[in-house]
């Protein structure tokens, strides 16, 4: 048949939404600065939709940073890919501050944090290697595993018993093929905020031999006593073999880095598809990553404000009632029951009425049935912003228990 | 066995040869503005090497452009993907502006070319629809064939023949599947200059049942009359089902977009794994998009002018002899027979004694036994600079054949 009418007629599970929610709960507009209140629609609300955890967006270093690398290098610079006339000394100057900051010997640059994780695991491992990895994984670990020709084995989202059957079952397998085995998690994972059990995973070393890499995109300066991430945070980030984070969270940019071994980042230097084959990190983005690395490391209070804002909004909403599952870092969902009606009711009456901004989270993301509202704190939050916060979800909650939102989904 | 100690054991086809590569032939420093004169350690060369067809890397109001949009949004706006919290007026200014200017009825914006390219093919097919693709496909066309999980068949370059003989093993596996067929390619093969048979495809059309996805990251802005590329350049642009460039060449920047009907643009807006679960393009590089796109638009002469270096090259360099394969665009690849250290010292002498700078491509990229020199003009190159570059291919050429170049690999 043609390819064309296929698609025609299957939008996919978002794309069903898209005649009502397109512009409103998906591809909405917030305009203005990168901070709580924002514009959207033409009226200010109180956002809490942006990975902006250290407020390091609008930080008057970093925009004075960024203004600076543009004006001094635009933003073509480099033009071409790292390995062919994209190197400089500041992309190897970023890198080695991150590997000193993260704790290992060498770091790799990369030009964009998604296609960086699927490409790292595609270069790792070959057919004869295994990958044992989380079942909540991140969409770019999915596509990496998905690329493997060889066997990959799920494990129950943190469950160390689940775990241990799967290094079992790749233990016997790989003395067979004679290859290697890989495994991946996440230091906190994005939806649910819980953070990957790295002890647990780290004890089967005792067991079995494999290798552990880490994705940290909202662990990487959230977590751990210098914010190097949710292996400081448990003890053990000498036990992650390659550590990654994006850009695109703590670090208010995009780019990424993978830190590991030195022998493992030559290695990946010289073999990733996506780095290869594709232009390199421009300068402005380095210039400015370098400007928030500093800060990062140099302003402890800005991780401090964030916890202290995520301490506020975590045990008010949970004192009222909401439930938020086992998150342990910033990122706070609020789940409710239900279908996606409700779910537009709710943020359609956060909105319009109580001036509210969080975004709206249904499946695939999340499971059907499961409705999920998600709030990323930030350090530049305030306490009268979370106590405004939790009064509007009270109000909410009440309203849905009432029964008082209609069964119809919002046009908008 | 372990993983790492694997990898330590097998460096890969080009990290093979980093131990005297690293910082000269791989990962090289140009310093200084994108321009023909830059600085490779410390000395000046004239460069050929940067994917800035149209010189617009360094146009000042395209540096004006990239100054003003840090200024105004810094690099960290927006904070989140398109569909959750990344969408702007500008980001949909773009894509009409872009739809426009390819003459397609929709545009997507993406944050990456590579892995939009891959996530473009993932969304588009499923099991039951078969891929038939380029053998000398892009590596990002290939991971996204990767993904692919029914069948896929390989024609041989350019091959119409060939491209038929698939045609027909795709239409009779279809029947049964129920499945649709999806035809890739080029418009300009990035490294033999190549441009792909768009026509010839095309003309299956009248036979099979096939949408063409073209990737023309080398003829956006350097093919047809216009610049709206290798479709418009050999008339067949309405044909082309999907049409796909990077900002990484023509444009000077990073990102990408797609084009094509509403309803399968539509479908990629919501169905496309790298854009839905990462961060949408930074505001900067919309405002920077949006000037290049301008100039492209309202100053033919820029590719007027790369069009004149390109012939000067491209018929200077045959007149001495030179192999330049069968290019019909700006990429100008200069073939030698030989092995990595005759590559190594020919490299070595361009550089060091006739200050000229081009990129080494060897195995992988392409077969081994070949070594090619790859020069890239641009529109701000002058015809001295042309001249110059023909003298030094032929002194070269000259040492060559007369087997002055010692057998040794340069380490440097």
């Amino acid at each position: 048949m043609d390819l064309f009418e296929k698609i025609a007629s299957n939008r996919g599970p978002l794309g069903s939404h898209s005649h009502y929610a397109h512009g409103y709960f998906t591809f909405p507009k917030l305009e203005g600065e990168i901070k709580p209140r924002m514009i959207f629609r033409g009226k200010e609300v109180l956002t809490w939709s942006l990975n902006n955890y250290l407020g390091l967006a609008n930080h008057p270093e970093v925009r004075q940073a960024d203004i600076d690398g543009a004006t001094e290098f635009g933003m073509a610079l480099p033009m071409g890919a790292r390995i062919m006339s994209g190197n400089s000394n500041l992309h190897e100057q970023l890198e080695n501050e991150l590997a000193e900051f993260v704790m290992k010997p060498d770091c790799l640059l990369l030009n964009f944090g998604y296609q960086g994780v699927v490409s790292i695991i595609d270069a790792l491992v070959g057919r004869h290697d295994v990958i044992v990895y989380d079942a909540e994984s991140h969409a770019c670990i999915i596509d990496g595993v998905r690329l493997h020709q060889g066997k990959r084995f799920v494990y129950t989202h943190n469950d160390m018993e689940s775990l241990e059957k799967q290094l079992q079952r790749a233990t016997r397998l790989t003395a067979e093929t004679g290859g290697g085995i890989l495994v991946i998690t996440e230091g906190v994972f994005g939806m649910s905020g819980n953070m990957g059990d790295l002890k647990g995973v780290l004890a089967m070393k005792e067991k079995y031999e494999f290798r552990l890499f880490v994705d940290d995109a909202h662990g990487f300066g959230t977590m751990g006593q210098t914010g190097a991430g949710t292996g400081e945070e448990q003890g053990v980030q000498d036990g992650i073999d390659l550590y990654f984070s994006t850009f695109a969270k703590s670090m208010a940019s995009i780019g990424a880095f993978v830190a590991g071994p030195e022998s493992v980042i030559e290695y990946l230097r010289y073999n990733m598809r996506s780095q290869i084959f594709a232009k390199s990190l421009p300068m402005p983005l380095v210039v400015g990553a370098l400007k928030r690395l500093e800060l990062l490391r140099t302003q402890p209070e800005l991780k401090d404000n964030l916890w202290t804002i995520v301490r506020a909004l975590q045990s008010g909403l949970r004192e009222k009632g909401f439930n938020l599952g086992t998150t342990k870092s910033p990122v706070t969902p609020v789940f409710l029951n239900g279908e996606i009606p409700d779910a537009t009711q709710i943020t359609f009456d956060l909105r319009e009425n109580h001036g509210i901004f969080c975004s709206i989270v249904v499946y695939p993301v999340v499971p059907k049935g499961v409705i999920m509202l998600r709030l990323i704190p930030t350090a530049v939050h305030t306490l009268e912003d979370v106590r405004e916060t939790i009064t509007a979800f009270e109000a909410v909650a009440e309203k849905l228990d009432k029964g008082l939102y209609s069964k119809n989904t919002v046009s908008v």
